[in-house]
């Protein structure tokens, strides 16, 4: 009898915030390995809130899901049996070749995991795709200089943790917003940020002027909507925005209004910069060595929000758009290396 | 009897649009030459859009006129009588000292102006503030390349006029967009834009698809509102939006909404950059130098609405912010260089 394997599919088209019938999880016959393949078997699952624009049917920078099909993510796995002289059987790889338990390849796209670095899941996280975002977000365009102030939003997830502790590293003075009180005490307790605040529970300008007292000049914004009104508020002159993503507006299906004060732009003399980190891969090499020197020092921690179980993979990436992770989250479906 | 001359002031702050009441012409008297100064006449007073930010009582980068005072702005004119070894009779001088018809200076914040070079009026225009701030806005923060799409708004203006051009010199498609036929005639038949629409005829978003088929590389932004966001809506990967002031807005006591598109920013990577010229005086040489040589060469042409009389210059000033001009708003209120 064939092995079998299980995915993650979109059923259906998000209408709002994703609900768990837009998915299905579907068992899958696994062929035999073919000459120059490999089998690997993947042990975390990345959700990341990019996916939700994914799940649109709008041409992007990155084509859309089409309905019926896995869905497609980072993944972190071993290989378990190889017949390429390319991939070696015990070896572990990163991929973005699907929401799945195992899967075939022929090498196509994977990228060794080197174990001994970190453990193997932080490439999906503050070593992976969220760590780079920050630093190409910080190091290309926010470059923020020695005692400036660095806002971030959405500051206790995979890329703002990321984002405020290089800045602390940096000797910037390091401010955050999140959405719970929790999420605060991470940021100013475990990581060090300088000021950070729950923005539900406070009015962002108020929060901005309490917190910056000195105004901001970086403000790395992942989330769009009303913190980037409110931080375009309180830029220094020649300050800088780099937008990563407009989480807050993911789940809508009509945008809300930008900025009442995109004027002071002018004034402030800011710049605004919108990024995508796929087109600045050439600079992972200098991040992976740089950061995992921060991690492996202990100077930059970070946090995982866990979920076990491919068939939960849905409940965590509605769970990640409403901001239930704390740092990065992931969902197991494998053993860690040993 | 004391020599008296005439000036313009403001005597209370517009309310959304400014109207006549606003301002009121002042007869004063005019000192004896003291030692060290010279008495300049002006012939060309400068009416801008910035101004009208100036008209409100709020901090920013540039000091708010105060009620009662002499309205300030650039004003070209000829020095006929000099007490000072630094200013010579005859010579020709810009100022930034006020809407009056003469004045006393010991020189401080004087320019030369070369009457040789080019009309003296063109110091306020193609030479002056206007035709650096689009220098600057491309040459610094647009970088058009040969072949790309640059669209300007306002683009018959003392400012949009020079970067069409600069564009069209420098190997770009160009586009504008103005508030008449008869500007839009101006553009192509006199500028040699590729294109120009008149948006109060079209809607924006068609206009933009329709006259920049290639999408837009380099958004050029004189008025902010409506024009941003259609232009965002249309900007290639890696496109530049200089920020060079939102004359759109200048008249409403509440801004509007910002662009609800500003989540294109990160899918296409888009620069948005606020710029002051004054910034960038530094530039002034080489500007000069390069686009005097267009102005001889007949590459760059350039147009002025000239308003005679120092008493019709809240009529200007009012005219400029309806968009009543075609290139460079002046009030004439003394002879040219013979």
């Amino acid at each position: 009898m064939a092995e079998t394997t299980r995915e993650i599919r979109l059923v259906s088209r998000p209408d709002g915030a994703p609900v768990p019938e837009n998915f299905e999880l579907a068992e899958v016959e696994l062929p035999e390995v073919g000459e120059g393949e490999a089998l690997v078997r993947n042990s975390y699952l990345s959700v990341d809130p990019y996916m939700r624009g994914r799940m649109r049917d709008v041409k992007s920078y990155i084509p859309p899901f089409q309905v019926g099909d896995v869905l497609q993510g980072g993944a972190v796995g071993q290989v378990v049996a190889s017949r390429s002289d390319a991939i070696e059987e015990g070896s572990w790889v990163l991929s973005l070749q699907g929401w799945r338990e195992r899967y075939l390849s022929n090498g196509d796209g994977l990228l060794t995991v080197d174990p001994s670095l970190a453990p193997v899941s932080t490439a999906l996280g503050v070593l992976g795709m969220p760590g780079l975002t920050a630093y190409v977000g910080l190091t290309e365009f926010g470059r923020p200089r020695e005692g400036e102030t660095v806002f971030v939003s959405a500051a206790a997830g995979a890329v703002g943790s990321v984002v405020g502790q290089l800045a602390r590293i940096w000797g910037a003075r390091t401010v955050g917003s999140a959405g719970s009180q929790e999420k605060v005490d991470f940021l100013t307790q475990e990581l060090g940020f300088d000021a950070a605040f729950n923005y539900k529970a406070e009015d962002l300008s108020n929060a901005l002027r309490e917190h910056c007292p000195q105004g901001i000049d970086v403000y790395f914004d992942n989330v769009g909507g009303d913190h980037l009104e409110a931080a375009l508020g309180r830029m220094n002159g020649f300050g800088r925005i780099p937008l990563c993503g407009m989480v807050s507006l993911y789940n809508l299906e009509e945008p809300p209004p930008g900025p009442r004060n995109m004027a002071a732009m002018v004034v402030s003399r800011v710049t605004m910069r919108g990024f995508i980190v796929t087109d600045h891969y050439d600079l992972y090499p200098r991040f992976v060595e740089e950061v995992s020197g921060y991690v492996d020092s202990g100077e930059m921690k970070y946090r995982e929000t866990v979920v076990d179980g491919i068939e939960r993979m849905p409940e965590a990436f509605i769970g990640l758009l409403e901001g239930e992770n704390i740092g990065k989250m992931l969902v197991r479906v494998g053993p860690d290396a040993s």
